[in-house]
């Protein structure tokens, strides 16, 4: 007997769960589209080199890869996966990976299909990626992103629309409290300059400081050694972010204490982009953060993250990455995108009971037409059918059974009506109709019947 | 530089593609829920044994697996794939797989949440499949599958709901010219037994049958002998398929027809289940088929496949496997499903030019706004924000630009109206509107255009 469970780290989705899903994605697909983003898919799976070396250390390791396949997998003759060589089994044993994210493979879409796409392509994509992470409350191996990016602009104005859509997304979903947090690669580079870490330790010191929020200033103080920062290095490094208070705003004020706070540290070119997108993303509330780092090295501008007071991790984050399209083209081109973490929005909504009612406590059909006997079965079905003509969803009881039985079971699955069709409502041409949750019935013709039911609903 | 392309068999989907795959599912979702069928999703990695050893010998070797990780793969020293001992190339070296279909996990899903779930579950569930097969037309590696299962009655009830949800389907969509085609499991058994097919042999047998429309009887008779069916045995069992003339109809007459034709070889209950079928199965055009046989090795009664004189495949196919959920749990649980095949339906719709105008001819917004300058941008970002609001779709082209490259784009991405918003425009608080397919514009105020947009679109 094969085991029951889903496999470690995945989740299957019963239907009340798969009708929360696909209200949150129904209203972020909406926003994305009333901005003007266009749906893209692609394959779960990519070969395995479009992957590898986009992501940095961390990512690379939790790419799950695929078995290559017969003869493939046969001439791999002679391979002992013990001798740890990782580039050695990638190369003798697998082909192909499971999609690590979504921006990957719209940097590898962008330059396969250069000649076909608008100048600026603006596309939102909502789809599984897998990660072989350690499971943990609220961290799954298979999770949706909900993805939004701007192609081809190196202005600020992506920025801010981005940061616009997914502010309009939370609001709408009934957000009052999320927080986007602001920053800048270049920031990060020229406080790290600043506190003196070497440009080739630059990328080891970003995966440290990502790592604030969850292990303070200590833990991030003990990883940078171990990574070969100096320890003056790591001083100065977390006292400029401790002496960077956070700022909260949206206008010209907050530039103006930005720069008193970064003047003497970050260049103007990167302080005038800051300010842009916190002028073009009005009314939204974003926090200005130097300390925020995400953890994927292809970012090289503006980066981004959401959060709520009462979730550990965020709700997604995003940035520029002007550099990624190019590793897949001859042409350097510009793009800047936002992620939403759906199953993240859904722990958050599902704790403070944020689900409107008609999508908490939905049923599986308006109505549900009884059997009386193997005799009257077709006219069962025929009554089905006809309800269903006028708009309504209706399921039939599959089997001549007991009546009461059948009574228990409509009421199991919460549907709000049953038809009894007996021997004597076919004779007369009328059903018997029941109100699930007053009791009442009553014995009606059959084309009232829709009209009943649609209207009490 | 690393490659673009897909995976091999894999495809990207553009937002043109997008958008008429969502219309298609868009219809399958509504017509499943009009028959109460519920959402399920379960995760496309399963554990390898949950997959393995359900789907028949050829079903197996198609399953993409995964390599396992780290620690894991370290520990599996001293393993040479040249040994081609299959069932020790997958312990050793993987532990998960990509999902082969849609029914495996349902049984899985339905024997871990036994007690969650209602006594008779009617689920339908649309995500993708993996099977490294030899790409060809119409044959992928990724391909979606909307399947509608119905969990817990053995009555033929089922068959028929099933069979007027997919017809339903395919009448919403625009299809008049497909056939269901129907056969039972046992109604093969049986002529393999008249045939003299040994019963150890009928699983192989029904793989070389079920080729039958794509190699025709010669290449049937040929994979038959290699497979150890004797040549009388296969001789008889041809014969008796181009004997038995395949029959359409919806009613009683059919059934007597059926009757004389198989009533020497295929028992009284299984021409009553087929009997019932087509009497509750009203007004779809089925076609009795004793020689279909479906690949799979889990189907244990009625089978089902649908299809379209265009198409050499089929649109889709289902059947009962009332023996499958047993695999998994304690309790054996009858079942009966359907899939349609996403792909294959969209090509034939492609073909034949079956999408409404406004999926065919769909645009990324309802209106484009302009950008007069860097110093306007915030300008043009409130006005689009403002319209937006009016629920309309609004892109804002992304950085100061001249107003012919700006129009050159709207024009590219087929956007029907453009917002000019200069300097006089917004000193005014007017907007200039123009509509692109007309050539015609006009400077109006701003509370007016929502409105000129929405009622001309």
């Amino acid at each position: 007997m094969s085991k029951t469970n889903p496999a470690r780290g995945m989740r299957d989705f019963l239907p009340a769960d798969v009708r929360k899903r696909n209200y949150v994605i129904s209203i972020i697909k909406e926003v994305y589209e009333s901005y003007g983003f266009e749906p893209l898919e692609t394959p779960a799976v990519e070969n395995l080199e479009t992957l590898m070396g986009k992501y940095g250390e961390e990512g690379n390791q939790l790419i799950f890869k695929i078995l290559k396949r017969g003869e493939k997998l046969v001439q791999s003759t002679g391979f002992n996966p013990s001798e740890r060589d990782e580039s050695r089994t990638l190369n003798e044993l697998s082909d192909l990976a499971l999609r690590y994210d979504l921006t990957v493979p719209l940097a590898r879409v962008v330059a396969n299909n250069k000649n076909e796409l608008p100048r600026f392509f603006k596309r939102y994509q909502i789809q599984p990626v897998w990660r072989a992470d350690r499971p943990a409350r609220g961290r799954f191996r298979e999770f949706y992103q909900c993805d939004v990016d701007a192609i081809g602009s190196g202005s600020m104005t992506v920025e801010g629309e981005l940061i616009s859509a997914v502010s309009t997304i939370l609001n709408r979903l009934g957000f009052d409290d999320f927080v986007i947090r602001l920053n800048h690669r270049k920031v990060l580079a020229d406080i790290l300059d600043t506190a003196g870490v070497p440009a080739d330790l630059h990328g080891d010191a970003l995966v440290a400081i990502d790592k604030l929020d969850k292990i303070g200033a200590d833990g991030v103080a003990a990883e940078l050694a171990q990574r070969g920062v100096s320890e003056s290095s790591s001083t100065m490094l977390l006292e400029i972010f401790e002496q960077t208070p956070k700022i909260i705003g949206d206008g010209k004020d907050v530039n103006r204490t930005i720069v008193s706070n970064l003047i003497n540290i970050v260049s103007n070119e990167v302080l005038t982009e800051i300010g842009q997108i916190l002028r073009y993303a009005a009314n939204t509330p974003i926090q200005l953060d130097p300390s925020l780092a995400r953890g994927l090295s292809y970012y090289t501008g503006a980066i981004m993250e959401i959060n709520v007071p009462d979730l550990a991790g965020s709700l997604g984050g995003g940035g520029r990455y002007d550099g990624l399209i190019g590793m897949f083209g001859k042409e350097q081109i510009p793009a800047c995108g936002f992620s939403l973490g759906l199953e993240r929005i859904l722990v958050v909504m599902d704790e403070r009971g944020m689900f409107p009612p008609e999508i908490a406590e939905s049923t599986p059909a308006d109505v549900m037409v009884t059997v009386w006997s193997e005799q009257t079965i077709a006219e069962s079905l025929k009554l089905a059918s006809d309800l269903r003509q006028s708009g309504l969803r209706v399921t039939v009881y599959p089997e001549a059974d007991k009546l009461g039985k059948q009574i228990k079971y409509a009421d199991s699955i919460k549907v709000p009506y049953v038809c009894v069709l007996g021997e004597s409502e076919i004779a007369e041409g009328k059903v018997t109709i029941k109100n699930m949750s007053s009791g009442d019935q009553a014995t009606v013709e059959r084309k009232e019947l829709a009209a009943m039911i649609g209207i009490q609903r």
